[in-house]
């Protein structure tokens, strides 16, 4: 029983370990979308008790899975004290600590639960090679990560010179002007703060020729080390 | 005779069957044309009955296309019951079907008529290596989505975490930020909701610098795929 | 003399031709300045003089220029008729067409003053390499135009459909919803069109999912065919 | 003793080197954080005595830097010349300067401290094989400026005559329309200034179509070139 148990729980080969997988993968997602509607501002009181039994439910299977994971384990406190031990129990201990509470004071640790989303890294084979990719490109990525922080301060210390005596309500301050820094080199552009003046335009413009490369060109080292991943993996 | 029809309607390779394609995907790109200018707020009665002949014809047309297919076809249930039978079908059934309704229901049987346009596939020989490349970066495809997925709802959950207290307008529910997200992740930035507070400021930051990478790397798999299937094609 | 000319005009491995084809090149780039100051709503009378003897000038080299390039061909009629000849001749031609006419025409001739900027084509050796890698990628980037387009029309449809009750004034037909079509795939996103419903949102989202690498993906496609042509000529 | 100083300022392979530059640039933070903290508009008379104080002591430590590099060079003037030495000086200088007139007269002289950034370069290897990089792919970055120059140019004047007309406070000129092309083009798209008439719409459209890639490419020629010089160091 016990092998048995083992298998579904930790071996993906097996037919009952993908089925246990994916059953506990799809009570993941349920426990998202429950918390995703618990924050919309109009629920009925019907809906909140329907939600509120879901939430039971879920914890209880949760509660089951951690415990048989502990059972099965075989160093018991090696698993307790690993990563996905510790979020085993992250996802369900706010639960238990919130009955002897009052409702204000759960709310704060309901943002644990979101710990089980780490959960589905366990099950995915796929995530390691983007792992590997990502080790591949690593030195280029940090490079660029500096690149990028650097860039970011200088345009906001520019556009601050150029547009703070035009519009000192958005650009109050170098911070403030980092905002616009995020905002524009990422191309988003949400535009509730932009350049009026001719000098800012002008900075604007040789900041984006130069910017979109820096921030765009980490993108391309992934994905070229991913393709390099598995071109290897063909091999 | 039918030896020539049949050759005109399915061999791309004969030049008859080409200027049959053609004068076809003519006729599509005519009826979308057509289909759009109805949806206008003003149009003359005029214009409407021009409207209306052109609808009138093309129907004829590609009924008597939709018959001629089946009378060469080599099996006639195999062709109505294959998918671009049954597209070519679903082209034509609305207008039949519309005649003895009125005319508020014919409005969502129109839609149907956008079938139409996976005609386009029937012809078109580079759909073809474009799906290919689509299937050697299938993989990594599933993968970038699903991990795309999470990333926009762990964002949209820190934002909500963020600005909910500050803009509880905007930011009303974790589905709320979600299109926050989505609107951000995508660079697209219409700029009707962005975060306001310092917190919700420095997490876009952080949320973009790593986004950014995860929503683009797809794009730079399906081209280097793209390019792997043309060169293949070149050996 | 006649070689010298030749060789300064026609050749640029000469000292004199590089010279020269810069010289005519900073020119260009004068006309461009002086075309587009002339924009600007508020100039004084004494600016606009300076304009018009610059504009003078540069009509008269351009001139010199192009009764040289006659004198120097092998086959007159030849150049004459050529596409730069043409750019050459339509550069100058409307100076001289707008003496006899009042000033209100003049304006619509300018326009044609815009071929000059094709002159630099002539001179550039590096442009013939982006010319050949568009060669090589010809047929992917005619396949992909073919795509967005489609794409750009279903998205229009479809969120002329989700937005159209909601927003009659903004989503008023499918040419309205094309506009948005673009500025969305584009990511541009300028805010001042986007959907409010839930539908509408949900919409946006699947087929950014789709479009954005489709529409990029002609990008990735030139990049990568462009180091193809580098590397070819390293070899 | 001086040996020591010197591996300590100048030699990176050593224990002290690298102690002592990770020193140097995290007081280079520091600086660069006070400085911008001194924008925001709202400082106590206590933080400013506190930003005062921390101002004193990094210039301090960079004085003694500055003298010491001086002692341990082997060529003092070769040193105080070269341009490491020039950005030490001018890190500190302003400071100086400023303490012999009055308040207004600083804050120009400040600006000057952002020099202080570039010392980063000095410690960082990994920056050489981004500009090696850059040299690779250098040619294109230089052609791909310059269409882009041209593509903004006409996209300017397209957008003027299309948009002139119908919104003439925001399409003032061809310099307004430019800034407008900028922001379009790089998909920031704040949204102030955007195309209203059905042919500026069409225009946009194309431009975008043709645009994107020619704005995107470099991006990609960086990208792989970064891969080669990885690939080659690799071998």
């Amino acid at each position: 029983m016990k092998t048995f148990l083992k298998s579904m729980l930790e071996d993906l080969d097996t037919r009952a370990g993908r089925y246990f997988a994916f059953f506990i993968q799809s009570l993941i997602l349920v426990s998202l979308i429950t918390f995703s509607i618990e924050t919309l501002p109009d629920i009925s009181d019907d809906s909140r008790s329907v939600l509120t039994f879901v939430e039971r439910f879920l914890v209880g299977i949760f509660t089951i899975e951690y415990l048989l994971r502990i059972h099965v384990a075989d160093k018991k406190t090696g698993f307790i004290f690993s990563f996905f031990g510790l979020v085993d129990l992250l996802a369900i201990l706010p639960f238990y600590l919130s009955i002897g509470l009052d409702l204000r004071s759960i709310r704060i640790f309901r943002l644990l639960r979101l710990f089980r989303l780490f959960k589905l890294l366990r099950y995915n084979q796929a995530i390691k090679r983007f792992h590997r990719a990502l080790m591949i490109a690593k030195e280029e990525l940090v490079l660029f990560s500096c690149v990028t922080a650097i860039l970011l301060y200088l345009s906001a210390v520019g556009i601050y010179y150029f547009e703070h005596a035009a519009q000192p309500e958005q650009f109050q301050s170098i911070f403030h002007s980092l905002w616009w820094a995020v905002a524009t080199l990422t191309t988003v552009g949400y535009g509730e703060i932009y350049p009026i003046t001719i000098g800012g335009k002008v900075f604007t413009f040789f900041v984006l020729m130069l910017g979109l490369g820096v921030v765009a060109v980490p993108t391309g080292l992934v994905s070229s080390a991913l393709s390099q991943v598995r071109s290897e993996e063909n091999e």
